[in-house]
């Protein structure tokens, strides 16, 4: 690109480095910022440097909180023995939204992936064990990605602990609801499939 | 979405304020940022905010430039006897980076157009007029898009300085090189017949 504007360079070289954005949306998004109020830019500025300096990991559960101690765990209301492992603060916000979840989470910050070098040293799993050992925890629920880097975390952390009470489960692999069969992938099928549930638990659940 | 943080809710608000990136994107680039280096980040905020607030437009051609008067605009080698009228900077270095051009430019900041409430008032065209009075100017070349906003826009010029014996050009509407005519619209292929050239003028030019 042919820029004769080594600030507007500058800019676009900046935002481009962001995941999915190219060159030439980075000029679109920098030309756009020429056009709104000043005031927008500065807004925007504002709010991504208070987010990286700012933001904290939650001490107990390493979710993104403005508070030492975000507001899951510290709701004395919710089920302390009852720990949902996730991944990222997505899946968290996943879960909340349906507001039916009433227990506590605990947020690895990713999956075991040797591809990617992310070694287990790299996720909070040792905090995990510490909570798991500290407090009464009765059941361990993962809500990873069912994929293999998925799989493999929830192997490692089972590994690890199999030798204690508590009840491990996954949440349940199947058809989603309002999903047709025909476009389902073989594996998920014959997932579904093993795992099938009496009809009346179903209903119940409905 | 159920956000856990007023921090990082903020930042994506404001991410999710551009154009083309909805509340997800603006989560998946906020969650990117607290990946990387903070470095990055302050990159980012320090580009944005040189950009609205240092960027200037040369008083000459209306370009976006860091100085007052643009490079272009400030090249003695470049003829001022020709002056190419485009919309927005991303046009002058579409042209810049063939390396062919060796006239000046004229960026108007957009096209008339009522649908959108753009009326020739908030177009840079008076310093155009301006220009083209005091400067010995002998051709204006329009290369404005090919809608009617384009063709509004540069009736609207030619009317003004009819009268005068600068000599108007349009680029060149036609069949893209490496274009497959099949697949060329109408109106294009129309234009391309009745604006037909003679044979060898093509192959000089090539």
């Amino acid at each position: 690109m042919n820029f004769s504007s080594e600030i507007l360079e500058q800019a676009v070289e900046e935002i481009s480095k962001l995941p999915g954005i190219g060159k030439r949306t980075a000029l679109r998004l920098a030309l756009h910022l020429l056009d709104v109020p000043i005031i927008q830019t500065e807004n925007l500025t504002k709010a991504l440097s208070n987010l990286v300096n700012e933001i904290k990991h939650c001490k107990i559960c390493n979710n993104l909180s403005d508070t030492d101690i975000c507001h899951v765990c510290s709701n004395i209301y919710r089920d302390d023995k009852i720990i949902c492992v996730v991944e990222d603060i997505r899946d968290v916000m996943a879960i909340e939204s349906t507001h039916q979840y009433t227990g506590k989470y605990h947020v690895l910050g990713g999956k075991i992936s040797p591809m990617e070098g992310i070694s287990p040293a790299d996720l909070c799993i040792t905090p995990l064990l510490k909570r798991i050992k500290e407090q009464k925890v009765e059941e361990i629920i993962f809500a990873l990605s069912a994929t293999i880097e998925g799989d493999t975390t929830m192997f490692y952390i089972y590994k690890i602990l199999g030798d204690t009470d508590i009840k491990f489960t996954t949440i349940a692999r199947g058809i989603g609801i309002g999903e047709e069969l025909e476009y389902t992938d073989e594996l998920t099928l014959i997932r579904s499939i093993q795992n099938r549930i009496p009809y009346h638990q179903n209903i119940k659940k409905d």
